[in-house]
């Protein structure tokens, strides 16, 4: 199966890399942009096939490893 | 409106941050792994109103700054 993973900011954190961007972008000649917001995506791919223990393993991944849980969100899709 | 951009390495390029992972996952007793790939995941919110320009705006920005075209795919969702 494959695991789908959006690890995003949360509200109110800072976000210096998507301030960046979105700079970049106004002085590319872009307007309109109200906001940019980065985050990280993570494709991953299991020999798991029962889609309830693949999102309970990708859920652990995500608070020991994928994720910094004080500022961070993750939202996982598995498919 | 706001625009979810995906930008993923495409097939046949070398994800080191991703293999790393897939490492760490593995030292962390993870079995079942076979594959971890890491793009990032950006979020541009934008005052246009009209989804076919929003979309065309944001093709424009993944083309000129968002993505590395040689090496990089992007998805883009508007909503």
């Amino acid at each position: 199966m494959k695991a789908r993973v959006h690890i995003t900011l949360k509200n109110g954190v800072l976000d210096p890399q998507g301030k960046a961007i979105q700079h970049s972008l106004s002085a590319l000649g872009f307007d309109g942009v109200e906001d940019v917001r980065q985050g990280k995506y993570i494709e991953v791919d299991l020999t798991e096939t029962d889609k309830d223990k693949a999102y309970a393993a990708v859920e652990e991944m995500c608070k020991k490893l994928l994720s910094n849980m004080v500022i961070e969100n993750y939202a996982i899709d598995i498919e």
